[in-house]
């Protein structure tokens, strides 16, 4: 089983293809509804009375088990309104609503503290750790983080880094996180931390994989067209750490972590041609085992000898 | 025999390991001295008086033919001053000199027209087609273009792009040239105009290699510390045209170009590791041949089935 703390969430997004329709979003969201695709998922977080019936059966659809997102009847739902510039990649927020998630502060149950696998999504550091502290024993524990966290609260998130397996972080975080401008020398400072892998996604240029042994990137799966990125990191994670805790009997090693990150890269291109969470509600197994089996194909060549000039001769 | 159209230039770079000393630079120049780890490079350029033995020599001792490179005595070299920031990304420049470069007009030598690879670097739209025209049947054509021209020759350029086997543009200039956000249609949009392939340079993420039968794309190869990026574009072009020319009894295919820019791949990655040119002079084969074959690894995994959830019996 896998536990995933972090946020549940309305979305309101602006990009070419859509006008600010508030949706279903959040980090928690996102990732369950990925990694349900592999295993159970057990979502600890907080949502306000608006926060309906229509939105709880998006989850449980998927099997996932929604008994620990607590709803304040009173308050209201984490809410971020935003829009994407011409190349989806530049995002600018308008506004964020908290609501009761600005007193999140999850404790989790008997179940969830027996997880296999822990993703801590981006919320506080210092709540990451807690939650971390309560879940004794996971096969395999990340963590997600963001700028405000890597500006205000560093030392908290370099030991919550130290708790973990594997962080989770895109390049710009990576790059503020560490004050490196190689994301390379970036992600041997965050190894030398702690766990045993960092990842770097890189929205349309894909995923990096960085452990102790290797080296590994994969691009993302090329698009006529990107509808809507929210959200595509945190289906990255559900699809990666799904993985992972799908294969209980695997060693969690290089080649299980590549293998779980093409599998994540898929996932998030299917996220990204949708609104919201739409196109993973839809989503059918074999379309998922198509798509990871292509970026094998994308990404391998034979390397031949090198045809090499020979100067002396020529010369 | 490999011809290069292009700048033969002086550069004085600012990056937080350079303090804008002026070195030897140029996209034909960069685009030479990787390419002539493969094949023999005839150069065709135009510099000035204070372009010297030094200079020369540094082609010369790569077994380039340096014949066609025009020497006007009275005039001033091609010079480019500008800075990187700090992730080396962003580019800024201070100060750009044509000198003799603005009445740059070639006129190909009888061997240069007999050539089996073209390389048209960053010039004018126009003057590609008039060189392109004096080399009747080249086996492999590509070019390479900029803003100024898209913005300001975008019909000439469009011309030039059907006129070619292959288009080595980075990501924005995808963008901007054909209007679309997706580097997937943006690509398939050039291929409609003839050539064979596009591939797409994406600086820290590889580059990306589209053709009408498919999809392939490889990191870059991770490093510690990027010293200068001044001229990676041009020697990946010219390790991926390199390697094309040198096959010559191989089709030029799917296969070989997928080779092929891995080679450019690890060619550029010496380039940046030093200012201007001076890693690529001192690089041995061996050194080229060991990042090439680890390339194959940075990108390669074995997809294993999917371990998908029966949500039918979960639930």
């Amino acid at each position: 089983m896998i536990a995933v703390v972090g946020s549940v969430a309305f979305d309101a997004v602006r990009t070419p293809f859509a006008q600010g329709e508030k949706v279903l979003g959040g980090a928690a969201v996102h990732f369950a509804l990925a990694a349900s695709f592999f295993d159970e998922v057990h979502v600890v977080g907080r949502v306000g009375g608006d926060f309906g019936e229509e939105e709880f059966a998006v989850l449980r659809q998927r099997g996932i088990d929604v008994s620990g997102i607590e709803r304040v009847a009173e308050g209201e739902t984490f809410f971020w309104r935003g829009e994407y510039g011409f190349d989806m990649a530049s995002r600018t927020t308008h506004e964020t609503r908290l609501g009761v998630f600005a007193d999140f502060n999850p404790t989790l149950s008997e179940r969830a503290r027996r997880a296999d696998v822990l993703f801590l999504a981006n919320i506080q550091p210092s709540l990451q750790r807690r939650v971390r502290s309560q879940v004794p024993s996971p096969r395999f524990a990340a963590l997600d983080s963001m700028n405000i966290w890597i500006q205000g609260q560093r030392g908290e998130l370099e030991a919550a880094i130290g708790e973990v397996d594997c962080v989770i972080l895109n390049d710009a975080e990576l790059r503020e996180l560490t004050g490196l401008p190689s994301l390379y020398a970036a992600a041997q400072r965050l190894l030398a931390l702690g766990p045993q892998a960092v990842v770097c996604k890189q929205a349309e240029f894909g995923a990096s994989l960085y452990t102790p042994e290797g080296f590994f990137s994969l691009p993302a799966y090329p698009l006529e067209q990107v509808i809507d990125p929210t959200g595509a990191g945190d289906t990255f994670a559900g699809g990666f750490l799904g993985y992972v805790a799908a294969n209980r009997s695997r060693p969690i090693d290089e080649a299980l972590l590549r293998e779980a990150l093409a599998c994540g890269i898929a996932l998030a291109s299917f996220n990204v041609e949708g609104l919201g969470t739409e196109r993973l509600q839809r989503l059918q197994p074999q379309e998922l085992a198509q798509r990871y089996a292509e970026l094998a194909r994308f990404s391998s060549f034979t390397p031949a000898p090198l045809p090499l000039r020979d100067l002396a001769a020529a010369g």
